[in-house]
């Protein structure tokens, strides 16, 4: 149902297979998600996306958490069914509990109201939110 | 430049101004930003999402700061500009560091690109991630 | 500061200048609005639009006042700014009061808020809605 | 298929269950849909988004009708598929007609057309739409 | 799964199943898709969009493939799963090549990041870019 | 009016310096746009999109111009106001005319109407579409 064909490790190349493996060695498991698998199609972009997932989302002055919760968030606003699926997994695999995501869900509900009600009513920005 | 009136609190209802007064009391300041002036046409509106941001917004299961980076997030994507200023505002005044701004940024920018792709690709949900 | 050059009536030329004049009849004004200053760099698609814009607004099964509301909905969610501001405006001139622009606006704000739970928590389509 | 868990009336807590309850009885139906199955997940989020939907989509100075027409439109463009099929079947149940609906989506297609125009083309707000 | 019924080319009205003939007179096969099957529900929609499709996506000043490209990039954006689906099977039909594809597809991931990010840090346009 | 500051080539550190000589050699300009003088507060963020810009964005099997028309398209249905007008005057001095600015704008203006479409009758895809 995906408009590309999911690459499978067996049918990728040497680039793509490469990647592959440093996904299933890093987050030790036996297979890679359909993400992957799509994205094989384009072993160039492969690469450079799965290094920025590395580089982006390793703990820093923001814990790992914290960026899964902006990722989810980003992820509904943009509707991405599949992103939201696998960042709110990846969430509670790094430890989100139930509670958070129902407060994470409040936030989101919230800020889109506003977002609509400011960007409807056409708000100008105060002089002193601006740098 | 709005497309609505902005109400002054001297010109503010009574329900208006009560609303105004508690926004002022609560965040110690001497008068309301634009958004909460232009929502005043709508004395009801106004109150709804006052409460609802004091009851969303307060410190839970998440902390104050980790819900306003939540908040740029949404606004960022769904680009309300007023909002992406009153809230990278609100998040600064609540202990957000240079890093942390700078971290969520690469969050906000890597997930728009794979939400971008997983749409493009149409990238059908892993069965593991399904509840 | 467009992104193309706003043409005037006096620069307009054969196929764009009598497009302008149609409108400027039909609304009985003395010129056009920005909008159509800059899709007169094409004058086939300004041709197009306007004639789409007579066909759909006109009163029909949904009353003139309805479209303009259902318009403003539609450009708040894409955040446009020019939209939001001209079709604000022609509901205003179409009879839209304070009680139906805070209506309006609370329903944009609902709307939002649930599609974004909605989207977050990807919830499935119950049976009885399917056609 | 959701990445929240549905709660049925047999698994909700007090809380949500008392929501149910008013949902049923408001609506005369002998069950909640998916969407109010999904919040019950968060009792106070289900609470209150259940309390806004009666305050903001009851006939007041705009009928119920529109506003379920307002709702669809919302919703298309923040592309929620269940909030379109959930409110496209809300709005036929309120009467809406065929004809209705399809003006409806004539109104949508021409706004969503007009807002890309403008904002690829970054048209300036006329100053008589300025408040 | 649609909101709206599909009306096959034996249930089509008059007009409808006018549009019909000549979508499959021009495109050379034996049936429309279902977009058309749910937009016959409105025969003057119908056509419109039909004489726009073929007025606007004919080669020009840029050529058939360039158009399916931008046509993908924008159905990407607004995130309309049918659309993606059936403008890369167009884009396809007209000799996009996998090299294409994935280029498309790096671009599209390109901007939607650094839109987000201009978004986010609400960068003013620099004077030289303003007409 | 930014929401950070803008760094200018003389406050720049080291890192995001060189980033700042590389692009001012290789367009052969005397400073850098806002776009990367609000980055540089992320030097690391600063070096991977600037990368990411000169990788993506070369000629391969998609020639220059083509990029450009496709980053505008995304540009605008994200409502990017500064890669609108930044991409807009790439594409131009890439040799973009008016004629195919007028067909780019018509593509963008049908495809936004015809993804509003689909998402508001959520047509089903067609089985041949699905790879």
């Amino acid at each position: 149902m995906a408009s590309v064909p999911l690459i499978t490790k067996e049918q990728a190349g040497e680039t793509a297979r490469a990647v592959f493996e440093d996904i299933m060695q890093t987050r030790k498991v036996d297979d890679v998600n359909n993400f992957w698998k799509a994205l094989a199609n384009s072993p160039e972009l492969l690469q450079q996306v799965w290094s920025q997932v590395q580089q982006t989302m390793r703990p820093g002055a923001l814990d790992a958490l914290t960026k899964e919760l902006i990722y989810v968030a980003v992820s509904t606003v943009n509707n991405c069914a599949y992103c939201v699926h696998s960042h709110t997994a990846a969430a509670k695999a790094k430890g989100m509990t139930a509670e958070q995501h129902a407060e994470l869900l409040a936030v989101i509900a919230l800020a889109s109201q506003t977002n609509a009600l400011a960007n409807s009513m056409q708000v100008p920005v105060d002089e002193q939110f601006k740098v």
